[in-house]
């Protein structure tokens, strides 16, 4: 296990890690970097996982939370992030597969009543669907957001 | 010039590329793909451009627009597309700058009306605006849903 604190100048609130409002995010990508920034700038406790070191690079020097280097398909890892405490926990990395696993490991071994995963191939939502875990998938989202714009398009042209 | 009919079979209704609704997709990926089987399913004439050919494989056999093997960067790609008869102008190829660089050639030299493109990089978003490129942010998309799904869970856990 390697556990670091995302600053070194600002780690005084660290996450409580209660039941109330602790949120684990997998893969500190663009997407998890954001999300844990913000959740950590509203209050919330957040620990972030990454296999890679330097992808904590994008985490805010007012993150509170943690960040965890490791392999999150591995129940070590999760274990040592206190999976079990989170209510909320996101998978966000770059593999649909990776987040698969772990939002099913999340959602079956340990019961988490909030799991989001993002998946790049909209087709796997049906996998998800059986497992109740809630999916993001950005192709979906930025076709709605174009066609909402075609619409405006069309209305502008008559 | 490569240019394709998306079906051998079903290419019957060809895209009039008439001012009233032709669509220009650049990047046959996930993204465009699905735009352009939707539109074309939905009666608009539709051109797409990518660099290679193996991409045009996710259109739907139903597509009836165009397929255009090219570097959507030379201007003798677009002119090929007949851009300046473009309505509106999509630019959803897997790279940041290819799409900054084709939606401001459809905006700049050519004036097309509508440009969209898709920026994986939120923080580019300024240099759009400026030149009233519309933007869709995968990130900033994925980022709004999964906040609106915390504050589901939120109203859940009450």
């Amino acid at each position: 296990m390697k556990l670091m604190s995302a600053t070194t100048t600002k780690n005084t609130n660290k996450p409580s890690k209660n039941k109330s409002n602790f949120i684990l995010i997998i893969g500190c990508g663009r997407l998890g970097a954001d999300l844990a920034n913000t959740l950590s700038s509203e209050g919330g406790s957040v620990v972030i996982i990454d296999r890679n070191g330097d992808a904590f690079r994008r985490l805010s020097p007012t993150f509170t939370g943690l960040a965890q280097i490791g392999d999150a398909t591995l129940l070590g890892t999760l274990h040592d992030a206190q999976i079990e405490k989170a209510t909320t926990v996101v998978a966000v990395t770059n593999y649909d597969n990776t987040n698969i696993l772990v939002a099913q490991i999340a959602k079956e071994m340990y019961g988490i009543k909030h799991v989001i995963a993002r998946l790049y191939d909209p087709e796997r939502e049906c996998v998800y669907r059986e497992f109740s875990i809630d999916t993001i998938c950005p192709s979906l989202l930025s076709m709605e957001e174009i066609h909402k714009l075609l619409v405006v398009y069309e209305g502008d042209s008559r």
